[in-house]
C-alpha cells in the first residue's frame, strides 16, 4: 500500500490531549477515528490489526472444537424478559421498536439468543458438550465512554456459549482457559488470570484475563509467590488472630461522649482499632430488608462478598433517619447487641451478617444503639447472634494471601473473561433441555466466554509503545515494513519501486511512504504507525548501494546490502 | 468436520412449507435458522458460505484499489437530518435513543457516515479519487420480510462509497461495473446489468445486478438482440406513429352517455383505443399540486418517470371529490381542454404533463370535463398546451426497445447495485469538500456500490438446486466433499477415518457423515447440504477395495480406486 493512496493517514494534530497511549496513538497514526463518544470508525490500518487479532482468536477457538456462527444483532426483548435481564444486567440495555411495535434489545451479550437457538434443535446427550461462538457487534449504553477503545459503547466481541452436562463443564472451562492463555500469548499480551465475581449468577468458576496497565479499570491482587490472583471484589486473605487468649469480661454500657468515627472510638477507649466493632447498616431495595454488617474495626466491608453471603443485590447505605427512626439506634453508635428484629415503623426485617474476623477478637467495644453511649467487652454468641456469617472482608495490599505471600495490588485492562453460567439461564428459560441416555429431558449446564477485540487491540498498544508511537508485535502489525523514500530523485524512486515490488511479490506487506515530505515528518509518521521494520532509500543509500534498515524498537539504523535486507525480511 | 459434531444438522421436517427453494433448502440443510421474521442465525454451515462469498467480493473490491474499513452501526440521527433522510429513505429507518437521549439511526446505508468520516480529514485533489467500503450489518424496517434471505430486516451488506471529481466519476463507475461482473462471474451467478431508477437523487448512472429468477421481486426488460436491459421503472421503448397523415378536424363536443372506462369510450365512438386520450389525475402531497398526466390510450403512465419529469415524489391518485369539486371535472371525463389552472376551492396549481406519445396521433377523443359529454378531434398545441412534456410511458412486453429488438420481460433477484450520487450528499452536508490544485474548496462527486451478501447466497441457491437440495458451485460450497459411511463395521469406520485424515491433511474440506443412520437418510442429507462431491464407504466398497464416488449433479455413482479418487479431489 502506498501512503499517498492510504485512506486515513497519520496526523500529529489529532488527539494530542487524549489521556491514554492507545487512544492517542491509534488516533494519530490513523487506525481509528471517533464518530460519537464511544463509537469508532476502524480505518483501513485499524481494520487490518483488528482482523489479525480476530484471526488469532478464531484459530484457537476452532482448535478447541468450538463452532463459529452469527446471531442477529436485534434480540427479541421477550427473551430478555424470560430471564429478567431487562432490569438486572450490569450494562444498560438499549432497546428499539420496529414499525409493528415489536420490541428488541440491541445485543449486549447473547446468552438468551444462544439458548433460544439451541432449543430450536433436538439435542441429545450424544451431542454434548458443544460450544458455539460468534464475532458480532455488541452495544453497551455506558454512562461514560473513555480511553478510546478501552471503554466503548459499540464493539466487536467474540462471545462463546458452551452447552454441556454439569459433569462435563469443568473440562470445557479448563479448555477455554488454555485457549485464552494461548490466544493472549500469541498476541504478545501478558495477562494475569484473575478470579472474579460472577455477579448474581454465582458459582465458583469465573476468571478475567487482565493485561496489567496503569490505565486499566480493573483492580486486583496477586500473590507473586503463588498463582493466586483475584479481583478486589473476591480477593481473600489470611486473617490474623488477635487477643483470643484474653478472658471474656462482663458486658458493660458506658458513657461515650465522642464523635461518630472509628478514630473517635479508639481515642475515647484507648484500645486498638481492631478491637472495635465496625457496624455498617445497609438497606436492600429488592428484598426490603436492612442488613447490619459486622466486621473487625481494622477491616472494611466488601459489598460484593456481602451481596453473595446475604443474597442481596440492590444494596444502598441506610439513611440517618432510617437508623434513628426505624431501627431505634444512632449513626456511629450502632450495635448488634439489642438491635431490633424489624423496623419499628416499617416492619422491614433486620439481618445481621458477621464477618469471620469477628471471631479473632475477644472483648470488643462499640456503640450501644444510643447517642454517646458505648458497650465494652462485647462477645459474639454470648451477647449477640448473627443471622449469617461468612467472609465479607475487603482485601488490602500487604495482607497475606491464602497461599502465604503478600497481596500486591495491580491495575489492568480486562481483555477476556470465562464464566460459569451453570443452570442460571436454563432454569429461567423454557425448553432449555436435552434428552439424556434414558430418554429423560435434562437441563443444560452452560458457560460463556468473551473477548473484546477492540479492547485487546488497545491493550496491546498500551503494552507496545514508546513515546514516539506504537511498537506492534510482528504478527499483529498492519504492515511488516515501512518503506520510506527521502528526496524525489528518479534514482531513489526507481529503487524504492523495485524493492516495493519484490517485497510485495514475496508477500511481505509494505506500507510505502512515497510522499514528498520532510524526512523528519516521514520518520515520525513511521514511528507513530509502528511497523516492526523500517527501510529508508535516499540519495546517500543509492550512491552507496545499500539500504538503511532499522527495527522499530532498536535505537540505531544500519546499512544493509540488498541480499541481507531481503533475507532479514524473509523475502 | 464430523457430522456428529456439527451444530445445526440437516432436518427434513423444518421449513417444508417455505415457498422458495433457497428458504427451504438453506433451512432444512442447516445453513440458517430464523430468529424473528426477517432476522436469521447463520449456522456454522451458513457462515462458511457467507464468508466465502464475502471473500470473493473483498478480493475484487481490493483489486480496484478500494479500501476496507468499518463504520459504527449506530449513526447519529443528526447526520440523517442534515440530508433530510429521516423522512425520505425508501426503507423505514429504525431509531434508538441512548440513556442521555442522544438519538441514533440503525444504519440502513451509510452515505452520511462516509461523508462525515471523510470530512474529518484534510483531503486534497491529490487524494482523489478514492473508494472506501465495509461489510457491516444493515437494518431495514421492512413491512414484510419474505423468502428467507431474499428480503430480510437485518443483513450484512458490502457498501462502498467513492469520492472523486465529477470528471473522474465515470471511470470509477466503469471499474465498479467491471468488478461486479467479475464478482458474480466468480460466484457462478449469471446476472443482467439493468438500468434502474436513481430515486430522488436522479442522474444517469444507476444499475442493478439482477440474477434472473421467478422468485425475484425485480421486474425488468431486456432486448436480447442488444445489451439493453432496464428496470420496468425506467425502461424506454419505440413509440410507433399512428394517424399523423390524417388532417386536423374541428374540435367538437358531443353527447357521451357511457361508463367511465377506456373501453366504454372505444365502444361509444367506435374508434381505436390509441386514439383516445388517457387522462390520469394525481395529487402531489409534497408540493401541493395536481398533476394531470396525458398519454395515448393504449399506453399506461409510469409513475416513476412521471415523478422525474414533474419533480413530484409524493404522488397519490386524486379523489373523485377533488376531481369534481376542486377541478370542476368528472372522473372518466377528464380533459386537458379547458382544465382549470388552479383548484376552484383550494387554489392548488394544476400541472399538465404530456407523454411524447400524444404527438403520434391526430384527432384524439376523450372527456369534456362534464359527465356524459366527450370531445372529439382533440389536438395538442391547438386545443390544449402541456406544462411539461416527456417520456412518462410504461414499457410492456413485446414493445420494441430503442435498439430495435423486442422487450422481453424478466423477473429476478437484485444482488447488487451501483449508483451515481453526484453532488446530492455533498450539497446537503457541510464541509464535504476537498482542496483543488488552486487551493480552492470544491465539493466531492460521489457514487455508492452495494452487494447484499446473504441475498447473494440465496440467489446462488435459487440458481443452483434441484428437487433434492442445493448444488453449490465448487468455490462456494461449505465443504468440498461429503464422506458417508454405511453400516457400523470397524473396517468401514477405519477406512473412512483414513480417508478423512488424508483429505483433511491435503486441505480438501470434508463433511464426514459418521452417523449411525439409514443409508437413504444419509444420502438425502448429502443432497440437501449440496457438497459438490460425495464419497461412500460401505462393506461392499471395503470388500471390493474401491470408493463409491458421485458428483452432486451427476445421476450415477462410480467405483474408484483410491489413487483415482485422491487425484480427482486434488489431494
Amino acid at each position: 500500500m502506498k501512503m499517498t493512496e492510504l485512506f486515513g493517514r497519520p496526523s500529529k494534530t489529532e488527539g494530542t490531549d487524549y489521556a491514554t497511549a492507545s487512544h492517542r496513538f491509534l488516533t494519530q497514526a490513523g487506525y481509528i477515528r471517533e464518530s460519537t463518544a464511544g463509537r469508532y470508525y476502524l480505518l483501513p490500518l485499524g481494520l487490518k490489526v483488528h482482523e489479525k487479532i480476530a484471526g488469532v482468536v478464531r484459530k484457537h477457538m476452532d482448535a478447541t472444537g468450538a463452532q463459529e456462527l452469527v446471531m442477529p444483532v436485534l434480540h427479541p426483548l421477550s427473551l430478555w424478559q424470560e430471564t429478567n435481564r431487562t432490569t438486572t444486567t450490569g450494562f444498560e440495555l438499549m432497546r428499539v421498536k420496529d414499525r409493528r411495535d415489536f420490541e428488541f434489545a440491541l445485543g449486549g451479550t447473547a446468552e438468551e439468543m444462544a439458548v433460544d437457538l439451541v432449543r430450536k434443535f433436538n439435542i441429545s446427550y450424544k451431542d454434548l458438550p458443544f460450544n458455539i461462538y460468534q464475532f458480532s457487534m455488541k452495544f453497551r449504553d455506558e454512562m461514560r465512554a473513555r480511553g478510546g477503545l478501552l471503554r466503548v459503547r459499540e464493539f466487536v466481541m467474540k462471545d462463546a456459549y458452551s452447552f454441556s452436562t454439569e459433569a462435563q463443564f469443568k473440562k470445557i472451562y479448563q479448555e477455554m482457559w488454555e485457549a485464552y492463555r494461548a490466544i493472549f500469548e500469541e498476541l504478545g499480551l501478558k495477562v494475569d488470570v484473575v478470579a472474579a465475581d460472577n455477579g448474581y449468577i454465582g458459582g465458583e468458576y469465573c476468571h478475567e484475563f487482565i493485561s496489567e496497565s496503569p490505565v486499566g479499570e480493573s483492580r486486583y491482587f496477586v500473590d507473586q509467590r503463588s498463582n493466586y490472583a483475584a479481583h478486589e471484589d473476591v480477593a481473600t486473605f489470611q486473617v490474623d488472630y488477635k487477643n483470643l487468649d484474653e478472658e471474656f469480661k462482663a458486658l458493660q454500657e458506658v458513657d461515650a461522649v465522642r464523635g461518630t468515627t472509628m478514630e473517635d472510638g479508639v481515642k475515647l477507649h484507648n484500645l486498638p482499632l481492631w478491637q472495635q466493632t465496625k457496624d455498617v447498616v445497609f438497606f436492600d431495595e429488592a428484598t426490603k430488608r436492612y442488613v447490619l454488617a459486622l466486621i473487625r474495626g481494622d477491616f472494611d466491608v466488601n459489598e460484593t462478598k456481602l451481596q453473595h453471603v446475604a443474597n442481596v443485590y440492590e444494596l444502598r447505605m441506610a439513611t440517618d433517619e432510617e437508623v434513628r427512626d426505624d431501627l431505634g439506634s444512632e449513626r456511629g453508635f450502632v450495635s448488634p447487641v439489642g438491635m431490633v428484629k424489624r423496623g419499628n415503623k416499617t416492619g422491614y426485617p433486620v439481618v445481621i451478617v458477621a464477618d469471620s474476623s469477628i471471631r479473632t477478637v475477644h472483648n470488643m467495644y462499640g456503640g450501644a444503639n444510643k447517642k454517646n453511649r458505648d458497650l465494652v467487652n462485647i462477645n459474639i454468641d454470648r451477647d449477640w447472634k448473627p443471622d449469617l456469617e461468612g467472609d465479607i472482608a475487603l482485601a488490602q495490599p500487604g495482607m497475606l494471601s491464602r497461599d502465604g505471600g503478600e497481596l500486591i495490588e495491580r491495575r489492568g485492562i480486562e481483555v477476556g473473561n470465562i464464566f460459569q453460567l451453570g443452570y442460571h439461564y436454563t432454569d429461567l428459560m423454557h425448553d432449555a433441555e436435552y434428552t439424556d441416555d434414558k430418554g429423560q429431558r435434562q437441563k443444560y449446564y452452560m458457560g460463556c466466554y468473551g473477548i473484546g477485540i477492540g479492547r485487546t487491540m488497545a491493550a496491546i498498544v498500551e503494552s507496545y509503545h514508546d513515546d514516539k508511537g506504537i511498537t506492534w508485535p510482528e504478527n499483529i502489525a498492519p504492515f511488516r515494513v515501512q518503506l520510506i523514500t527521502l528526496g524525489t530523485s528518479e534514482a531513489v524512486r526507481a529503487q524504492a519501486e523495485e524493492l516495493y515490488f519484490i517485497l510485495t511479490a514475496a508477500e511481505v506487506s509494505v506500507l510505502y511512504d512515497n510522499r514528498d515530505m520532510r524526512p523528519g515528518e516521514k520518520f515520525a509518521d513511521a514511528d507513530l504507525v509502528g511497523t516492526p521494520h523500517r527501510v529508508v532509500i535516499s540519495e546517500k543509500t543509492v550512491t552507496a548501494g545499500t539500504y538503511e534498515y532499522k527495527q522499530r524498537t532498536e535505537p540505531e539504523a544500519k546499512q544493509l546490502k540488498k541480499e541481507e535486507l531481503l533475507k532479514l525480511l524473509g523475502a
